[in-house]
């Protein structure tokens, strides 16, 4: 491991999708949808195990989860816990711990991870790490990962590649030609066939230089908020300074106010069993179905005439189903959700206060 | 209130048609189905208040639930919780307890009811059970219930009335023609149109003398084992004695041992909401329904979408249920139910071990 590499967790979703499970108490980050005995944070942690040392890991966070990520990650520095004041999208957030690392290792190669994806394939993905990562220590662009694509999907913005010549120190890795917002049903099935566009994982690997200059020139009105505040960084005053100041920040995404903008920007197209788990239907695809495309994750569930449901309740000593065909069924903290599975883009607003 | 007057509480039921709000660790009579704060056994008791003195009134249990029956009724004299030691029936049960009471009060006038059934009209359940208490004060005879049916049910006995004259000293008592047995859906309807039958609802009134010389009489391998037993009722030996006796007695219910082959029985036809809650279907309709015939029990349940649900999760702090037609959901001490209501009966075997 390089001790120059650092990674960057951004854990600040409130993710309202996969209520009862997740909560604005308890994002998904912090839970354990796959019954595994780890949370999606703690699992983002554990796969740049050997990629990144331990003290060179950040997590940036909004003030109320701060807790909840020390609780789940002891081992990580609490001075390397971030706490944003409100929420701002990804770009403040990106601004403000590269300028932060900065400050303490001007040298630094950075990945910025969401904390709430997850990875089946462990090995390749820490494979495709440290060839991104050897690529960003020499080249002053900003890569992006982009999952080969697996279906028509709308709910993933998409990077089409310029997939005509590899960059010529790194095979796998090409120029990016566009970023492409979510697209709708025709538009992604064009997307497929074409196959030079991948889905936008929300991974990107820099070198702390590149990521500042590139902020600088398209960004100036975030990066002037933590360009000066340099001598605080790391210091008792930081946190009193960043409660002052962040907010300022607009509220705009790192592909916007950058990666769109960027010349060099590049795309690695990557395969390692990658979802977002943004949906219910998005968890069913990752995990062992039973002949009669169930999915059950608890201790004791107990299905009879029932099809395509998805089971999801890990506190519950027994569940017994009948009956029942393409329904979501989530029980979390005392409280129960079942809905139809072609209805689940409700949930958030059904669950609602 | 007659000091002579007793109540009998049978609580030795393991009901697992209740599943998951029952179990046989807690089986349905201690449990608040109805969501009212007061758990069956408590409901029972309390509709006695002011017809039967709390120093007289016995609960006859398994050795398993005495303690739940003394949390739950604490207010019983504990000597006044009788414990079998296995589960014998009904039979059993009354000569037990009648033996007991006779030792203590030879003029007693019982009352023994089921622990786990429900009445939505207290007011005139007490006016039946003062007009049946002064009926067997008098009247050398064993009363029942007999409760107005309002469908063709098939999981209820009934019993015939001989309705063509009613007794000289309590007009709305009738002789008994005949106990019938749990009868088809044919059977039913044409007990429906006669008019003379009514629902056995399991309740007893009786004189402990005339209880006591009926099982003399009918059942004396029964009459027997409790008549030895006299010198040691309400001694510290009670317990040793009924452990070591009481698994000699026949398992046969006091319908069949005494009340079918008895001359002097009597029913007192009545109607004041009785419900057993044999099943969920059965809980329903005891409950308000909403517009769609939807019933739930629970702290903040949101149906959508949804009709003919029973949905009952008193321990769930929010239940979002969507697109879900003629269906039971129950969760209750971390187990969950979800089951088609035309499948219910399946339920204890589903869930079980």
């Amino acid at each position: 491991m390089d001790n120059n590499t650092h990674l960057v967790i951004m854990a600040g979703g409130i993710g309202s999708r996969f209520w009862p499970m997740s909560t604005p108490h308890k994002p998904k980050q912090f839970i354990d949808p796959l019954g595994c005995g780890r949370t999606l944070i703690q699992l983002t942690c554990d796969r740049f195990a050997d990629v990144c040392p331990m003290a060179n890991t950040w997590v940036v966070t909004s003030d109320a989860y701060a807790d909840i990520v020390h609780q789940q990650l002891p081992d990580i520095p609490v001075s390397h816990i971030l706490r944003e004041p409100c929420r701002r999208n990804t770009a403040p957030c990106i601004a403000y711990v590269s300028w932060r690392i900065k400050a303490e290792n001007p040298k630094a190669n950075i990945i910025v991870t969401p904390s709430d994806h997850i990875v089946m394939d462990v090995q390749e993905f820490k494979r495709v790490m440290r060839v991104a990562l050897a690529f960003t220590a020499e080249a002053d662009g900003i890569l992006t990962l982009g999952m080969q694509p697996t279906r028509p999907e709308t709910g993933y913005g998409y990077i089409q590649a310029d997939l005509s010549a590899a960059c010529v120190r790194a095979k796998e890795i090409y120029r990016v030609d566009a970023f492409r917002e979510k697209p709708n049903v025709e538009t992604a099935e064009k997307y497929i066939k074409q196959k030079s566009y991948f889905w936008n994982a929300g991974i990107f690997i820099f070198h702390v230089s590149t990521v500042v200059n590139a902020l600088r020139v398209y960004a100036p009105e975030i990066s002037s908020i933590f360009e000066q505040l340099l001598p605080v960084y790391g210091t008792a005053d930081e946190q009193a300074a960043i409660n002052q100041h962040f907010p300022k920040c607009p509220s705009i995404s790192f592909d916007y106010a950058v990666m769109e903008k960027a010349d060099e920007v590049f795309v690695f197209p990557a395969s390692f069993g990658w979802s977002d788990l943004g949906t219910w239907g998005s968890l069913q695809e990752q995990l062992t179905k039973d002949n009669n495309g169930n999915v059950a994750v608890g201790p004791d569930i107990r299905l009879y005439d029932s099809s395509d449901c998805i089971i999801h309740a890990l506190g519950e000593k027994r569940v017994v189903v009948q009956g029942l065909n393409g329904y979501v069924v989530a029980e979390h903290d005392n409280s129960l959700l079942i809905c139809r599975r072609d209805q689940e883009q409700r949930i958030s607003k059904l669950a609602a206060d």
